[in-house]
């Protein structure tokens, strides 16, 4: 399989080094961009075709909920914690194998250190109380006797990519380095509606948001945030939230470190000050360099990363293929993506594809022409803010160099948004890389 | 439970009969929209809440593939077929049990005629062939060669709300009546993509589309719309196709009826005419009040629908209620749906959930201030194109009065996107009434 001049059109102009390609090379039209992807036929193999098993036999019934193919099992969270052993559970998303923008919500990443909370929607409760005029309790049928809104953002664990912290590349694939985000369409009540029925205090300036879960897990906010976009989320991707996920209910702070977005919420109490809670203290801050650190770090800065080709690929011999992956910014919309393929030497435009959210995954996509010789992929992303994705040796200048054996080390660093390198060897293979 | 002044501000103002008010009131800001629905706590109930058993207690492990909560049994899909018994399989969504816009894929509706197809995706080929200057082959794998695109849009059997049809309005639930349209993330290979690849014979004007399924169903595809937006779709909501929507791929024709969305897609034959196949002829056919029929009939046409309040639901006394539902339109995006609380005597513009896609489900809400007397609601959808859904009197007026006995007829219309009317009695009780 090589690109060649196509049958109906020319080829598409290389725009940056090592055989990226025009854009036009993603409309597919007039244009020959995959070569012979397909397997030529002569019309006696074309007609009849011959018949599956499946073709022959009626198919199962239609089940009242749908489960995946069973020749998709290989598509599920890998688990750090299985058997539930006492400390953190992480799930992470299988990126190389997924394709779009949503996240399927039995694949949505998970951290939970209590396990996957099970609760009763009939015996919940949600309080907002504190510095208010009148607390208030609410159960999940009376929260919908309120507006709601949706909207699509992504939730990233303030600790994913950190293995691109540790001293040496880490052999792993993207769902091992970047599966701690993930994104749905969310749907639920603004906090400022409800905020606005308790009556705030205007001594108020931060919220603290509690779990029901064991760990009890809580988190302080700032009171700009609660009026600004916070929701209490009652549905993901148009269903009830998943139990790994909060359900019945769950803070959603879009943009805003994972676990501040507090699953299985049970209260909301308006304070004056931060609580110091174990993990904006102990956890989720960020070292520096200069022994210092930073606390209440809150937006996950701009990222992106190739999904494919990406490590456990092998590339099926030289011509087309499209490098495609997800970018994302706390901070608002993605405004460009570019790629390389020669590990930032040159570099060139993505298509995003429309429509791009704010603080939701983006999936850009670049067409590639490989011509068999190594090659490195990056992608650096850019957001409306006009943030741009750091290289790693820029994050490290700024924190430190890893600290301690190169594994600990990496599971110390939150907010790693460096550019992630894939090397393809000329074999095809794909691995990680520091470039 | 009560509207009342509010602790913070004005009541929003009524902008139609019967209490519809003002967009303000779904922004819940300085406004009293929802009165007490969350119940007032004294300091001492506040603090500190009782602990359910999950907040005293480890949960579970967190599964590799997460599943709804076991207290959601009842959100599933209804099924006509279960038993796989030799006719058509049903599988409808319930979408009064669902918020948002995107359905997830173990909901999204289902109509099989050989049940759930299994196709083992290493074993499955996919051919164009015809009047094609070469024909060609495709796997799984090769089609991952070319550029992927993603889209959210709806798909909806042609068959959908044809009990609206019926002589007496039929006592049933929104998933009865609408259940048979879902709206997903679809991403795939473009067919124009594909079409290059193989080379269209100028003498190619319609494909034949057909699937691996027991019945081999297939439809007739003229080119522009297989040239325009038809894509072969691999994810679904970005993992694999679900097996009852296609898996490993299928024809995804935005905005036309849904049969033609041929699932578990094995090959495209480009020929000079329609095929006559039983789903354009004896199927899939709209007949009129003049005794002729309607053939080749593919967009589905502009339709809404509220979702809640709808059947099966009870206010729970006065005050505010957010009415909200879904439209859409096969011919591009909605741009205004209007409600009414009075059986269309008067009506308001609904607020409509960004972003407003092309050809894929809308989310609608407006703000409803219920006194408790009767009331009739329906929703109007406009789309783009300038299209207004009709009321039921000027569909049955252009196609004629509902022949045969009311659930016999009931099945026997296509395309009946009329307007559908919820009343609500004295207690909050919501049936299904014709207005």
């Amino acid at each position: 399989m090589s690109i060649r001049k196509g049958r109906h059109g020319d080829s598409p102009a290389t725009v940056a080094g090592n055989g990226l390609l025009d854009r036009r090379a993603l409309l597919g039209r007039g244009i020959a961009l995959a070569g012979a992807a397909g397997a030529s036929l002569t019309s006696a193999t074309a007609e009849p075709l011959t018949n599956g098993p499946w073709s022959l036999a009626p198919g199962v019934p239609v089940p009242a909920y749908g489960q995946p193919s069973k020749y998709e099992k290989k598509v599920v969270r890998t688990l750090s914690n299985p058997s539930l052993e006492p400390r953190n559970s992480a799930a992470r998303t299988p990126h190389h194998l997924l394709n779009g923008t949503i996240t399927p919500n039995g694949l949505h990443f998970v951290i939970s250190r209590g396990g996957e909370t099970i609760i009763d929607p009939d015996q919940h409760r949600f309080v907002i109380h504190g510095l208010v005029k009148q607390p208030l309790e609410w159960t999940v049928d009376t929260l919908h006797r309120y507006p709601m809104v949706s909207r699509v953002t992504f939730l990233e664990c303030g600790g994913n990519s950190a293995p691109l912290y540790s001293k040496e590349p880490i052999q792993a694939n993207v769902q091992a380095i970047h599966g701690l985000t993930s994104c749905a369409e969310w749907t639920g009540v603004m906090l400022s509606t409800l905020l606005d029925e308790v009556g705030v205090d205007p001594n108020a300036k931060w919220l603290i948001a509690e779990g029901a879960d064991l760990p009890t897990m809580n988190r302080s906010i700032p009171i700009a945030k609660a009026m600004n976009d916070a929701m209490i989320a009652l549905y993901q991707n148009g269903e009830a939230l998943n139990p790994s996920n909060g359900y019945p209910m769950r803070l959603l702070l879009p943009g805003y470190e994972g676990n501040m977005n507090v699953k299985w919420l049970r209260r909301i109490k308006l304070v004056e000050s931060p609580v110091m809670a174990i993990n904006e203290t102990k956890q989720y801050t960020i070292l520096l360099a200069s022994g210092k650190a930073w606390q209440f770090y809150y937006p996950q800065e701009v990222k992106s990363f190739i999904t494919r080709p990406s490590p456990g690929f092998n590339l099926e011999g030289p011509g087309f293929y499209e490098i495609s992956g997800i970018a994302y910014s706390g901070n608002g919309r993605i405004s460009k993506v570019e790629v390389s393929a020669d590990g930032g030497k040159s570099w060139a435009l993505a298509a995003l594809q429309e429509p791009v959210l704010s603080k939701a995954h983006t999936r850009f996509r670049m067409g590639w022409n490989w011509e068999g010789g190594l090659a490195i992929l990056q992608s650096r992303a850019t957001d409306e803010a006009g943030n741009v994705q750091p290289t790693r040796d820029a994050i490290i200048a700024e924190r430190g160099p890893p600290r301690g054996t190169p594994n600990v080390a990496a599971f110390t660093m939150e907010h790693f948004n460096a550019i992630t390198s894939w090397g393809v060897g000329v074999k095809g293979e794909v691995s990680h890389v520091y470039a």
